[in-house]
């Protein structure tokens, strides 16, 4: 049960995996302010905290939230070639799927929805300015895992913009960023799949991989 | 003291402040790896993982950092308008810019560096990459914030790209998108001054605040 609270960085940052399937109970919003305090604790560019958090519950709010999924579950379906699993198939693999299905099949009510909106900054490259609010979210993945929550990032507005900056009233200078699922999660789930650090860091050159032990040049 | 080492998730991500002055102290690699696994616990768009870090310590390294720094110090003094403090000012502002003037002057001898780079996804738009480096990046600082380091996220890659690449050798096909210096920290600090949940946050509506004890729309 890896979903179960707890207090421990380690304990919360190596168990935050995504969540898909949620029991059917609310998430207080005294629950969610918490965990957008906690984004608020994320670094900004110049400490500017170009954010804006937008939880979504509204039959609008939800409604954007429905078309989004749809079109980005086509675009799953397209790029993944992904096909609903037969109902008597159980391996891992047709189970995840579901979930996935599921997920974006219910997207009108699932429990919570939280979007991460950025001011635009015309000097600052697109890229530069997800440094000013993905922390934030990490931050908030991070707090919600700790309090017991599971999430699920998605990018269901990235393809529908123009329906949830009209249901949530986003003025034109803010950017939709990123979109994060939050529910008490259903059922328990497995550990993380990453790869190892001396596949994924360097040493100086690319092509030096770094293993703990190295000893750095001297400054 | 906020630089003590702690395991527990909220005071480490409430005191997760930026600090620019380090003692002369090497970060060994053991260390560094530490924190770049937790890095990797982040989520990433389709848990594809597109993300590869680079310890910058060799001579060529801090070349580049010297220079990105040198430059970048340009920019901030001219959009910010910035001076140097005269020697006798012991204001916090006068403290704080001296700081941050010092960092940049000594950025060739910084404890520690971590390049933090993406793979290109051509039909992903550049804000939305973020999402798969970004949180794998505040996973290392915060990470880099319980064992007792100070970290300064910075931009001096943003401006001398070409440097950065022909030091560490960096693949076309991937992105520098961000920088983090790290070391043990100089004296304590203070807390950190972010703005209040009910002025970040809406519920629904962007002119809503969302404030706790909100009764969201039923699903």
């Amino acid at each position: 049960m890896t979903s179960t609270p707890t207090d421990d960085i380690w304990e919360a940052m190596s168990t935050a995996r995504t969540i898909r399937r949620f029991r059917d109970e609310p998430v207080g919003p005294d629950v969610l302010a918490r965990c957008i305090q906690a984004a608020t604790w994320a670094p900004s560019g110049g400490n500017q905290q170009p954010w804006h958090f937008v939880v979504m519950t509204s039959p609008e709010a939800r409604e954007a939230l429905a078309i989004g999924a749809a079109r980005a579950l086509e675009t799953i379906e397209r790029v993944y070639r992904l096909q609903r699993p037969e109902p008597d198939d159980d391996t891992p693999r047709a189970r995840n799927s579901r979930a996935m299905f599921a997920l974006h099949d219910g997207a009108a009510s699932v429990p919570a929805a939280v979007l991460f909106c950025v001011r635009d900054q015309p000097s600052t490259p697109s890229l530069t300015l997800g440094a000013s609010i993905f922390p934030a979210m990490q931050n908030f993945l991070l707090a919600a895992r700790a309090l017991g929550l599971g999430t699920c990032v998605t990018g269901w507005h990235v393809g529908s913009e123009p329906e949830f900056r009209d249901a949530l009233a986003i003025p034109e200078a803010w950017r939709l960023a990123g979109l994060a699922i939050v529910g008490w999660p259903q059922g328990h789930h497995g550990s993380l799949r990453r790869r190892p650090v001396h596949e994924v860091a360097s040493l100086d050159r690319w092509d030096t991989p770094l293993r703990e032990g190295d000893q750095p040049a001297e400054a």
